[in-house]
Order: C-alpha cells, then structure tokens, then sequence
C-alpha cells in the first residue's frame, strides 16, 4: 500500500491518541474527527481499531527507524557500536507508542501487549543474528562470542533500559546525558572487535533497515 | 521477630502456594492447609493476606541472597565482577516469586506489583550506588564512570535479563550456559576495574547483604 498524504495524516492522529488516552479509550469517532477525515473515508482505509492499530504500530516502526538512521547520520562517529547503540536507544525513547510495546503497557496498548503479534512486533526491532554477524565481518563486534549470543545480550540491554524507569526510584535514575554515555563507555569495552570504523556501521545498519522495511512491506500486503 | 520453624514453614508453603496459583486466587485457608497448621496460628501469626505477602517476599529476598552468595563462595573466582554478575542473575531466575517481581507479573502478585510497595521491594536488590562506589574502591569496578551511572546499567541489564524472555522468541534465545557465559565476558570488559582479586569482590558483596539485611530487620520491626 503507497501511503499518501491522507492516511498518513490518520496514522498519526491516531498514535496521538492512543499515546494519550490508550488504544481501549480511543474510538474511530476520535481518529476521525482528530485526522480531520470523514469517518466514511476513515472506514475506507481500516475496516476497524485492530487493523489500523497495526498500521499506527508499522508507522511508527519506521518513524523510530528514520529517527535512528537520522542520529546515526549525522554523527560523523554515529556508525561505532557504542554510538550506533546509543542513538538506537534515545530515538526508542523518543517514541511513546514503541516504548509502550515494550513495556508491554496495557494502560496504552490494550490487551494487545499480552497477545503473540504483540511480541511478534516487539522482537521485530530488536537487533537480529544476521545483523551482529555482519557487524562483526566488519570487525565492528567482538568476533569471540556467536552473533546469536551477542544480540541476545543487546535485546537484554535494550530491554532493560527501558523498563528499569518502573522499577528504579526517580532519585536513583542520573540525568540521560550521563546514562547514554557511560553505556556507550561500556558497550564499546564490553562488544567492540578489533577494527571496524564508523562508515562500516553505518552500512550494517542499512542492511537492518532493509530488513525491516521488507517485512513492513509483507505486512501491509497481507 | 526471631523466626522458629513454624513461621518459616508457613513463608515457604505461601510462597510456593502464591508462584503456582496466584496471589489472588491463594486463600489463607489454602496456605494453612499447605503449611499444615490450624488457621488459627495462622492468623495468629499474620492478620491478614496482605501483611503474608510482605512477609513472603522478605523471606524469598533473604533465600535469593543466601543462594547468590553460596554461588560466589563455591565459586573460586567467584568475587570477580563478571561471575558476581552471573551468579546474581542465576540466583535471580531460580527464583519464581523474586522473577514475578521485577517482570511485574499481575498473574503472580497480583496488583501488588502496580503499587508502589512493590517497586520499593524491586529496586532493594539491585545495586546500590554505595556498593558499587565500595566495589570502585577495591579496584573491581572500573572507575571513570560515576558509581550512580554504575549502578543504573547494572539494574539495566539485570532488568533486561529477566524481561526479555517475554520479548524475544524461545528459538531466538541461546542456551542459559552460552548466554551466562556471553554475559560475563562482556560485563568484564565493559565493567572491570584495573585491579581487584575475587576476595575484594567478595567482601563488597558482604556489604550488600548486610544491608539488605537491616532493610529486612527494619521492615519486621515496623
């Protein structure tokens, strides 16, 4: 499916409101009236609030991707694991739909977070095998350890990353500008291979991004 | 309060009561029955299922501790930070109830883990600031990075660890011996100071325990 202007406009306007009030709260009546669209022509586009809560879920996959690659980009050093790390996981932060997939909020996302597509979406921008082991082909990682073990290290990284805000007292939490530096500290001590420079990290990263947006494109024609 | 066999037996039969059915659907005639004691003593003891559960979880934070440190002791490199944070996370999964409590799982504790109790009781096991900063002391722990900063990517990784089983797909995770062992090589570079023998490890960790200790005997005299 091309997404033109209009769907896109019900897209967002949709992830606001779920964002704000949560998925069980919002009503097509809602969406309709926020994107500015009739709600014949908001039926038009998504038969019902499941559906198009997987599209506001595919969108925002790639609004979190896009604002990764952005970061990445534009840091001349943005391709070195420590940094590519680091921008993957304030561009995650910054996105509250994502987050909420994560933390399996179901004050957000309804009892979607408990059913299996729920995980399916959630492990889905997680960094794969076939990633890590290109990266490490590219001496970017540690080549000691299997790439299986080594993203599964990172998803336990980025996992808890976000969810350690529940359960640690605010007071305990020190300012983000430090948290993302000293993991950066220790992310490249703890996975850097032996060469691997940024412009070899930045293109692993497209690979990802291919990756994910062809299974986006499965999506959308199923 | 000093416990005596019957107590303990009573913390142990709740406990194993509460894994396996749920807080919710756990009554105190259930746990009497378990326990094999009148409902009368039982009462006697805790007024109430809500005062058990706290009283549960004291208790399972005390065997979690013990187990982590009878790990480290069998463990002649035991107190080198890598296998401290091995052996803490295995602890950790070999507990039911204490894994129900930073996954936050209603099924398991019911709303108690939404309230703040519940995240008071989380956060007590990760990490302090003043062990790691203790830990940077002893050469263990590198120290160019704050020991607040230390702290925060420990509970990071230790929450990442016990969420992301509900993430990843089972045929995505390595077996648990990989990943440990993935786990300590990387904490060890990411983490390690320029010094520090596995005796100094240890005596940090004694520290951690006998203030988790005081917290327990605090919260048994309130």
């Amino acid at each position: 499916m091309k997404l033109t202007n209009r769907p896109i406009r019900i897209l967002a306007a949709a992830s606001r409101l779920i964002a704000h009030y949560g998925f069980d709260k919002t009503t097509m009546d809602d969406i309709a009236r926020e994107a500015g669209v009739s709600k014949g022509s908001l039926y038009l586009e998504w038969p019902g609030k499941e559906p198009l809560l997987h599209a506001v879920l595919n969108y925002e996959m790639q609004r979190l991707l896009a604002d990764f690659q952005q970061r990445m980009q534009q840091d001349p050093q943005g391709g070195q694991i420590a940094n590519l790390y680091r921008h993957a996981l304030l561009a995650l932060q910054a996105n509250p739909l994502m987050c909420a997939l994560y933390t399996r909020d179901s004050r957000v996302l309804g009892d979607f977070v408990r059913r299996q597509d729920g995980q399916r979406y959630a492990s889905r921008i997680l960094l794969t095998r076939d990633v890590v082991a290109q990266m490490q082909a590219a001496g970017l990682v540690r080549a000691d350890l299997r790439p299986e073990a080594i993203a599964y290290l990172f998803s336990v990284i980025a996992v808890g990353f976000i969810h350690v805000g529940s359960i640690l007292p605010a007071d305990q939490q020190p300012p983000m500008e430090e948290i993302a530096g000293a993991l950066s500290a220790v992310v490249q001590n703890g996975f850097a291979g032996p060469g691997g420079d940024s412009a070899a990290g930045k293109q692993a990263i497209q690979a990802l991004d291919a990756l994910v947006r062809r299974q986006y494109q499965k999506d959308e024609q199923a």
